[in-house]
């Protein structure tokens, strides 16, 4: 079947490399502390959708360049011209930004964030729509859109950031945009683990890589029922994943596991 | 369009009062540590009712006299008279309980608890229907439905308390009725911070006066989507929110935000 | 109407107990940790399914003999056969597993979980399918379906284990199947306290008793409206515990409580 390469990719805004099936996404404009624009909100989306149709990436890295993870929407780029749209256009833009979000949930891959410095507005909508998080002990995150006089129902955030850290935290920082401490984010079940500056990227690569030299058809799964589950009773879920685990033990993955422990040796993986 | 104003009202079972646009109630019969009875609990669904509809308040700080919160249900006014009633009576009773916690939810502002002392039975759902929680180090918070021979399932616990501090701390509460401490409850998420007895009224009301002072029409937005998305699935819920922003990016609070960061000033919001 | 007797039964697979109206269900293979086979699963799950018409069983304790819980699918009984089941056999296997939890969460008793030592695999499901867990510090909790090279996805983890812990750890755990420690599982709300291995069963059976002492009755109801809000609106769901609290209220536990309060005596329950 038709397959794509994302290391044939090369993005115009952000950069891309892909190494051992990983794939490291970094938001790169560092002077400005990586903002986000229109042109790669609509990159990062479209990048997101594509790798389902990948065979070379089993995990994505996203992390910013220069100390920081990503400061948002660009004041100049993109609060000035959204004061001067019409619903038509504000729609269009606050629909990209929320599919970026959807793609990000259902491509196949686990998305890891390695998050240093300034994690601010859709920048900390990213790294909340990563599968894990890892963070350095002063990272600042911040879902702060009402300091620019909007909603904490931005991208989802409403919806998949009570899910994270509990709902009366969650409120909290929605309704008043002040920072979660990289100390609370890890008390409070944000960010799976604290890593210093220089090992942060690392942390979350060697995740990645563990992860893409595992079950990878079976880590699709997982992602698919965390992600389908979201609004199910609970007998739904349980015939959804009776389903999707039957499938799964079809896998090579699942009888090479097997073959090894009886052999007493350690399963290699092949991700089918 | 006509508007009611919250300072005109004079509730008979529980002080009213309103400054700088923030409503402060307090359950008001210290001698029994504020109970409640058939009375307050209608007087205080219609006041949340009634708040949807008024121009002079934009955030709600509620507590309770005498250093407790409040005694839930009174053994006498209400628990009596509840034995003898028919399932008509009884079902009055349950739903305009629920429909308490369902004006506080669906109310355009946001609620602020400010807890000392005993935080029991109907008091303690008072709290969690709050959208944020201050407690003292001595609060002691109950669920204790079970120890009048009740179920766990009053006023929403069931859905409401799961989702603040997770499923397994949830049941026990529920199950046992046992006193939640103060400590607990910051650790579990379910109060946003502990302040000493002299200053929780003081710091719920510095709260609700900064999310007044903020941009109203967009918190009550945020309120709205933390509400409604209860049981999304995600994809429902960005669209929600990409509809929901927009609407947002056309107040002037988003305007008067822009243009203060351009003049390099403080943002002074209005609410629209 | 007719009743079935807990205490007449004799389970081939595992041990169980019947004293003062608690069951405690013994997974008894101690020199293999206690793995699941077929057969075991199947009788369990039709062990919790009868428990909705036994009269003399109120809460349910499930432990693990010789210092482990349960150390998941045997490898040899079970894994070994599943790598050569066509499609209708794994559907039948990861429904029956399935349907374990199912009757967990639908028989009317709460159950509480003793774990000690290894707790993995479909062992870890089984806790997590408890109303309440209680665990050694060296309790050793693992999901661990993708060192087999399957899905996270098994027996409702995507579904319940965000919500007990939170989405962000579930993530990590079910990606990685690495052990969660007992002090991250108290720490994360998954464990309600850790005792010591030679009170770890005790504790969980005094809080069984002491629910089986209690309201058994409204205990149902509220382990039944646990279950049901799962995926409900708050508005359906404060409908849902409206009804089912005026049914609470029909009780004779309800008027014993209060007839004890007025006497101040302490209420003496029966479950009905």
């Amino acid at each position: 079947m038709y397959k794509l390469k994302a290391a044939d990719w090369h993005p115009e805004h952000f950069k891309l490399e892909v190494a051992n099936r990983v794939a490291t996404i970094t938001l790169n404009r560092p002077d400005r502390k990586n903002p986000l624009t229109f042109e790669s909100y609509a990159e990062l989306r479209d990048t997101f959708h594509k790798f389902q149709y990948v065979d070379d990436v089993r995990s994505i890295v996203i992390t910013g360049a220069g100390g920081n993870f990503c400061s948002g929407g660009d004041v100049h780029d993109i609060i000035g011209p959204l004061t001067k749209m019409d619903m038509n256009g504000l729609l269009t833009f606050t629909r990209m930004t929320g599919n970026l979000v959807k793609e990000m949930r259902t491509c196949p891959q686990p998305i890891i964030s390695a998050i240093d410095g300034i994690c601010a507005g859709a920048g900390a909508i990213v790294s909340m729509a990563s599968d894990m998080r890892y963070a350095t002990p002063d990272a600042k995150t911040a879902f702060l859109f009402v300091r620019v006089g909007l909603a904490g129902c931005d991208m989802g955030a409403c919806a998949i950031l009570p899910r994270i850290i509990g709902h009366g935290r969650a409120s909290e920082l929605l309704y008043t945009g002040r920072v979660m401490s990289a100390q609370e984010g890890q008390a409070w079940g944000y960010f799976n683990d604290l890593v210093a500056p220089d090992q942060v990227l690392a942390k979350a690569q060697e995740m990645a890589l563990s992860l893409a030299n595992g079950p990878a058809f079976a880590h699709a799964m997982t992602k698919k029922c965390l992600h389908q589950e979201w609004d199910m009773s609970i007998e739904q879920a349980l015939e959804t994943e009776a389903e999707a685990q039957a499938i799964c033990m079809q896998t090579q993955d699942f009888t090479r596991a097997y073959n090894a422990f009886v052999a007493k040796q350690k399963p290699v993986f092949e991700g089918n």
